[in-house]
């Protein structure tokens, strides 16, 4: 075998090569690199010393203290393994550090420090203003000024495939002023896309917006799981908590920047033109298309071009303050919604708050896919899929 | 010298002994117990294997290992190091693992997962909501019926002593619709209290609130400084973001629950009755005194027992949903201001906003401490402090 086969439609192909962890049975997790409908075992490789710099944190339980190496090694690493694989007789990487996706298991691929949810698509905002204000002034004063966004729970990020507890909480049932406790009834998906951060930033500087791109590692798919009746009698006024906080899930493998680079676009204009500390040069757009099935049904087709702000006026706008960042923690976009009904990436949209349809159902499973390309250079990020399982019992 | 010698009035009597992570010029931080002006050091002291259990844990930079090895080990090591300390002749603590405090510089006591604000100060709530919503619906409907909270930023808390760079962001300036980004002129502190959760929980999983003593290690001094002009401006609809993640300080010393159990005390009378998962039996607030200075000047005077919302019931709200918890996660209270104008928490509150009064400016410094009990049983945290440097110039 010269090279290494990748299906017609893979999202893995060679133009790709994200980074992952991943355990075999009776294994500890470690790190891969995920190449069609193969794994390749990175700890495996390092142990040939194949690699340049100290490929010990290829054993390691997260990526972290890989990227912590910087985009000049994780990209160069990546380059090297883009060069082996598709000379496969040549390089050092054999058939025994590849393994069939089937047999391994995936695992959250970084440790989150903090993870921040952002809220910058404008149909989405749009939408959900219209339903829960006044239509008029669907967008509040401040959405066109800066990227809304609030802190999220990192504790219960969890890796795609992992079951979801419908959750319980206080909801004000219909046509009463007290709340019960009961398991929710309004429970959704959000289609988001989040980016991990690539490099620790200090505490009480700012990280200057034509920085920002070395701080972006790469990115992944994000289900922002949300109890709407939860969600609805605690949110104001410090925002949502536990109406989200049961679990947000990630798609396993991290799509790094340069391979997302070719898929680089324009995004919508900006009015009223942001503040300077906001104003981006270039393409800050991504082309990804973007799906959600619940169950066999597609109930979303979307695109992350559509969103308003782009990650480097998020990450701009979260440190303008002073606020450090982490390596590995998690920015996520908020809902990528666009202009179309079949572009509403979270029920609440697509049914109208309930009244056009349901949510979601105890074993419905939610599936999110994303690719940016096409053919052997098509740049996908697989899946981000959860099952809900029934409210425990009191 | 058969006893450590305790000064009159001290925070750190043997009835206290609180836990926490210093370093001496040259050496690594390690962990210690606080006693009158000393600082026992717990790994120098663990090298002489006297502790039952793996003391290596004392050498780490943070106290998560500790805490995880659960709540009889480690209150039994502190009755262990309280009978030393007590009769330093005959046991295995001598002078030599005591360092002056004036030689040491302490750091952050643990590795914060996930910082949790809470808002469970009646008067403090009904302060904000007087000031800014309707003073006849001061409470927004959930207040009585839920300990509301939402997510902090865990990157940017940092230990006492800690300067806090006045930070920057987007305000709307008086008479004005647009904003600008400046320095915020409405910096302030919120006088708070915070726990830190000694056990992991299983997501998926309510901690039910019988239980929730045992996932509570010890208590905090925490200041959420906040930049009001920011936070004013960006906080609908998804809460506190910009305007708090700049910085929040704590004390540098745990104080386990052991050391606080004789300050034990009833709550205020809570209106209507919680719903049954945040029922909790016995005495669940603490009768602990606070102080605030800005430079030589008390400007609050406080208690902790006045807060509405226990941290049993802030811990059985945060998981009822399944969210879990894990070693290290800070859960603070909210501005614990009381009844009388001299028990405001912030500066908000005292200067009503700024009209009768500044809120902080470059240079001044902010000193929170706090004490229960008097004499050889008392029990205090020391202080939080932070000085207010400039903002950074663009």
């Amino acid at each position: 075998m010269n090279e290494v086969p990748i299906p017609r439609g893979s999202d893995f192909t060679l133009a790709n090569l994200p980074f992952g962890i991943f355990s075999t049975p009776g294994t500890c997790p470690r790190a891969g690199i995920r190449i069609g409908d193969h794994v390749l075992d990175l700890a495996a490789l390092a142990s040939k010393r194949v690699f340049d710099f100290d490929a010990e944190v290829f054993s390691r339980p997260v990526l972290n203290d890989f990227i912590a190496l910087g985009r000049e090694v994780t990209d160069g690493a990546r380059a090297q393994v883009q060069g082996w694989l598709s000379r496969l007789r040549e390089g050092p990487v054999s058939i025994a550090e590849l393994l069939p996706i089937g047999g391994v298991h995936m695992h959250l691929p970084v440790r989150v420090g903090d993870y921040t949810d952002f809220y910058s698509s404008i149909e989405h905002a749009t939408n959900v203003g219209r339903m829960f204000r006044d239509p008029e002034h669907a967008l509040l004063p401040n959405w066109r000024h800066l990227p809304v966004g609030y802190h999220g729970r990192a504790s219960s990020v969890v890796v795609s495939n992992t079951p979801i507890h419908r959750p319980s909480g206080q909801i004000i049932a219909q046509g009463s002023r007290l709340p019960v406790f009961q398991p929710s009834r309004r429970l959704d998906f959000e289609l988001e896309m989040a980016f991990v951060v690539g490099k620790d930033s200090t505490l009480g500087e700012p990280i200057d917006i034509s920085s920002t791109d070395e701080y972006i590692f790469g990115m992944l798919l994000f289900n922002d799981w949300s109890a709407r009746d939860i969600q609805h009698w605690e949110y104001v006024p410090l925002g949502p908590f536990l109406g989200k906080s049961f679990a947000s899930s990630v798609s396993p493998w991290i799509v790094p920047m340069a391979a997302l680079a070719p898929f680089r676009t324009s995004g919508p204009p900006q009015q009223p033109a942001p503040l300077p500390y906001l104003r981006a040069e270039g393409n800050n757009n991504y082309d990804i298309h973007l799906e959600v099935a619940v169950n066999e049904t597609i109930v979303c087709r979307s695109n992350t071009r559509y969103l308003y702000w782009n990650m480097r006026q998020q990450l701009a706008h979260h440190t303008s303050n002073g606020c450090n960042v982490r390596i590995g923690d998690l920015m996520a976009s908020g809902t990528i919604s666009g202009p179309d009904a079949g572009n509403f990436g979270s029920l609440l949209e697509i049914t109208e708050n309930g009244t056009k349809g349901n949510f979601l159902q105890d074993g419905d499973t939610v599936t999110m896919t994303a690719h940016a390309g096409e053919g052997d250079r098509r740049v996908g990020f697989g899946a981000v899929t959860g099952t809900i399982l029934p409210a425990r019992s009191a």
